[in-house]
């Protein structure tokens, strides 16, 4: 399907995979401890840990021999994934969260608990869905077409 | 599960409900034309649009009643999947878009063709992975543990 939503459900659309990469994100690297954080069985957790390696956003890295014994980190590709993850978080807290958030941020820097908010990589300035519009980029030849008298009101 | 990426994957976790958002966010309101787009069968697009209906995703508005039809809007829950769907494009487009993004989106205001960026919500700084620490927080009494030795070195 020609649509990079699409192509990012792949990977995080699959229930446990992105449970695996938030507590990867939390430090977990060993099996053991996935599969006891997220109370799965091992049969499915191996299946999604070594698809998650198929996909490129994990890396396997043996730490023991006797027994043979792995290491799961993320790589670039699975770091990138964390705006998508803080954004699901977020939206989660926002929507679902009645006692608060269970986990919060805080930025080294400033110091602050902090929401993460979109801007525009370009201004800097922040954005949501009202203040850009969608156009062809050089992955498709035009726009799929809407009727543009079915555009929301609102 | 007490955790808000857990709760948004109830929702956008199902493959066709967060292609149908994305449709929406593009204008589509109508039931022909998420069929027609998304080219899967009336019965599970039906099932999809009932059950994030049911999640206060979209709002059901009847515009005929001979025959009944319906517009399917975005709620203000639904509309603030904008950052979901937004981090997951940009992910697709930078790991599996290899003829370039298929839609771009241009920032009204300041006119650029725009990625849109995370930015600390208190000082406005981007932030990234290693720019924060999970804190626990109202929702949870304390973090969950983490063995400090499985912290990646990366």
């Amino acid at each position: 399907m020609d649509c990079s939503v699409a192509q990012c459900l792949e990977v995080v659309g699959e229930w446990w995979s992105m449970l695996i990469v938030r507590d990867a994100f939390l430090g977990v690297t060993h099996f053991e401890e996935f599969q006891r954080r997220l109370g799965i069985s091992r049969n499915i957790l191996q299946q999604r840990l070594l698809t998650l390696v198929d996909a490129g956003v994990f890396v396997r890295v043996p730490y023991s021999e006797h027994p043979p014994r792995y290491d799961y980190r993320l790589t670039e590709k699975g770091r990138d994934l964390w705006p998508v993850l803080t954004a699901m978080r977020q939206w989660g807290d926002r929507y679902a969260a009645p006692a608060g958030p269970p986990i919060e941020i805080a930025h080294k820097d400033c110091g602050a608990i902090s929401e993460a908010v979109l801007a525009c990589g370009s201004c800097s300035e922040p954005i949501g869905a009202r203040d850009v519009r969608a156009v062809a980029g050089p992955g498709r030849a035009e726009l799929p077409h809407v009727r543009r008298s079915t555009l929301p009101e609102s």
